[in-house]
């Protein structure tokens, strides 16, 4: 690491948390005018950085909508904590300044019963959208939506759009201001502008003239993958939520779609290391929480990988023939399973981009047939030359028989690295056909499933080749 | 799979490419006009889907500025192939329409010669930005940025302002326009606001007086990661790009910044399934780039492999001794790659967000210290019991000292499940440390460590277990 990138590392937050663990020592009441010119994320950071039970004085010294500002940034788990252990009265004031769908984050994050309390202190407007909002499932896109966002009647002059608008922003509505939606007399969308394209238009026109009416949306009940894939796929700052009826209900903004994206990614990249993905950052994480998502896939890949041991047994005669076999086990075995790693990784990634559908199935099959092939030969080469040199220089004495011994080391390779490659590329389809996230084929449950038919076909080629020579 | 999840794979593209086919081969004249309503987005997905040889008569068919939009949307592959293929002077007149930003993108992705051909055909003005713009590097910053902004002198009244963006907005300017940077006399970056807090600004009042003068900023070199950070912490929808002088050249969009996340997780799951990242989607990339990137981690990783036949060599009298020794060597040391590839895969993901820096080895190790010691006791008595059960059960005989050969089992799973969840955890720290890429700790990498160790841990417990008895 140069030391250029270890300055950068160095945040903003890390630079002045000393000094505001000083003043919430000695001076909190200056806290406020002192953090006055912090981004509410770094002040978030700062918080996460503290010590538990000086994040709560820190929120109190600062004024209710600022407090608020900077719990929308802080991280989850902590942000609980430390709602569930103010007053049930403050926590409402700190949650009811926040936007609408951080609210909802935050409440359904916490123990049910603080929630409801909370909730109960937060004032009959706020508290009734809040409840509209916590509805809809976390993860669809009605989870996802905030409901700060600009609709205008469709009949509306351009002129009557700004002053709305300008009035709205005076007041201090934040979210999802810089797009403004079109709505027919029964709520239905029916049109879209950014305020750009709002200032750019004509004095006097009506917005229904000037707005473009064909307008990407997500259902309340989306999975929200599908905002994901909207929002790259056509490049908005905002997706609009609409109902069954196409109503509009919200709005989704994209930073809270960076965040899904994020979330996503971490949990399909835990499953591909062969653990169930965790809730928490891996620090926030109890050991207890660590080994309730990581030894469920260990143990039952342990017990797939006895098959090895049934396998070996089986052929134990073989072995005790000529324990030679034995040496090159997991050399031959592990070739299968890194191929397989790789053709997993790279479909997996592929679906989740949606670059591969469930359909291009045989493509990806008959492309794999000739890499497996390929990579095999080449490995298989490899693997001969290690026995004949070996053999050659007097490394190791593998008998009269290393030629047939070198071969059978080849041979295997061959079919491990193919039989390796189509089962990695072949297994998440097969997963998703069948219902399951293709993303839980992971590296280790690939490696488990080639290694025991590795163990097959290596003593089986040795069987047919050795026979009458080593065995 | 549900119907319903089907029925949303089917996308808008899918369902209008064979009427667009068809109108391509019988009256291409009517394109521009059949498909007005459709998102350009979804035209260049339609793009992607019909014979290569028709995308350029699509495009051509479509107006200029029309075309233009559709190419913004393709993928980068056919997007330079497509270009490539027309002449130069329709090439440039495409290219001019596109914004700034993805105008470069296209030219980097292109094979030299021809991007000089085309670029001299572009009109002078757009020329001249494009050439600044293509002297950042395509992953910094500087390459990410789009010079279509709105800045405006800090000395500005809220009226003025308006009426410049109003002016700008008419004339077509699209990017990154959402957001009002304020300079001074220098070009310096001196403040910002969002237009709606422009539009909520009191009539006379100075910008310089409303906006935000702590402006979260990207220097023109800071590498694209850094920008992804700014972004996702900040929840910006655009980041302002500076010079070293501060001086305000450029800004980055969210949606460029959406491309590169998904871009580094992409690379960063290729590279934890053991291969070297694709330049291209998976279905894309020729079966010779495959292979360029999967072979030579295949092979040292095969290489590497051998070292666990010189230690069975090593160890060869003790297998002739017992050759029931043999059967469980695939079950022990796999539990070892199992373990490491959950830890790693955790830590890579963990220093992706920053969540663990450098710093933080110490907190993981001892965390991972106390997890492999209970994950490999767990699966220690599982294996034990293997080999105690199926003694007692009469399913293999592993004659009379079964419980020592279960006893070395099951101690020798302890400690290559410690040792691989250790090496699996450490592994990203001191790739880092050595200025390498810690993604590069792949699941097979960490495996193929594993394993030797688990060979050699594996006979020398066998050996100090079972001498005078087995051995």
């Amino acid at each position: 690491m140069t030391p250029e990138k270890r300055k950068q590392e160095q945040s903003v937050a890390a630079l002045v948390a000393p000094d505001i663990l000083e003043l919430l020592q000695n001076d909190p009441a200056s806290i406020a005018a002192e953090t006055e010119e912090l981004h509410p994320a770094d002040l978030a950071d700062v918080a996460e950085l503290l010590p538990r039970e000086l994040v709560l004085l820190l929120l109190m010294s600062l004024p209710s909508a600022r407090a608020a500002d900077v719990l929308e940034y802080l991280n989850e788990e902590l942000r609980s904590e430390v709602l569930e252990a103010m007053d049930a009265g403050q926590a409402a004031a700190f949650l009811t300044g926040m936007t609408p769908d951080e609210r909802v984050d935050a409440l359904d994050e916490m123990d049910e019963e603080a929630a409801d309390e909370i909730l109960e202190a937060i004032p009959e407007k706020e508290r009734a959208e809040t409840e509209r909002l916590l509805q809809y499932e976390a993860d669809t896109a009605g989870g996802l939506m905030t409901t700060e966002f600009v609709s205008l009647p469709e009949t509306d002059t351009v002129e009557e759009a700004l002053a709305t608008i300008r009035a709205m922003a005076r007041v201090g509505r934040r979210e999802a201001m810089g797009t403004v939606y079109l709505v027919d007399g029964r709520g239905t969308l029916a049109g879209v502008l950014s305020l750009r394209e709002l200032l750019a238009a004509a004095e006097g026109a009506i917005l229904r003239d000037v707005a473009w009416t064909d307008v990407v949306t997500a259902l309340a009940t989306a999975d929200r993958e599908e905002v994901v894939r909207l929002t790259s796929n056509y490049d908005l700052v905002a997706v609009p939520v609409v109902d069954a009826d196409h109503r509009l209900i919200g709005v989704i903004t994209v930073d809270d779609v960076i965040d899904v994206i994020q979330e996503e990614q971490t949990e399909d990249a835990q499953k591909f290391g062969g653990l169930e993905a965790l809730e928490e950052p891996y620090l926030q994480s109890s050991i207890a929480d660590l080994l309730k998502k990581r030894s469920p896939w260990l143990i039952v890949l342990f017990v797939g990988q006895m098959f090895t041991a049934a396998a070996m047994g089986y052929f134990q005669g073989a072995i005790d023939a000529a324990t030679v076999l034995a040496l090159f086990v997991p050399l031959v075995i592990s070739s299968g399973g890194n191929s397989g790693s790789q053709a997993t990784s790279l479909i997996i990634r592929a679906m989740a981009l949606q670059e591969v559908s469930a359909r291009d199935w045989r493509r990806v099959l008959g492309r794999e047939v000739v890499l497996g092939l390929i990579l095999g030969t080449m490995l298989g080469v490899v693997g001969l030359l290690r026995v004949v040199v070996w053999q050659w220089f007097g490394l190791y004495p593998f008998g009269d028989h290393y030629l047939l011994l070198a071969t059978t080391v080849g041979t295997t390779v061959i079919g491990v690295v193919l039989f390796g490659t189509l089962t990695g590329a072949m297994l998440p389809f097969a997963l998703k056909k069948f219902g399951f996230d293709p993303a839980s084929a992971s590296a280790p449950l690939v490696a488990t499933l080639v290694d025991v038919t590795g163990v097959v076909l290596y003593f089986t080629i040795a069987i047919l080749l050795l026979r009458g020579t080593l065995l």
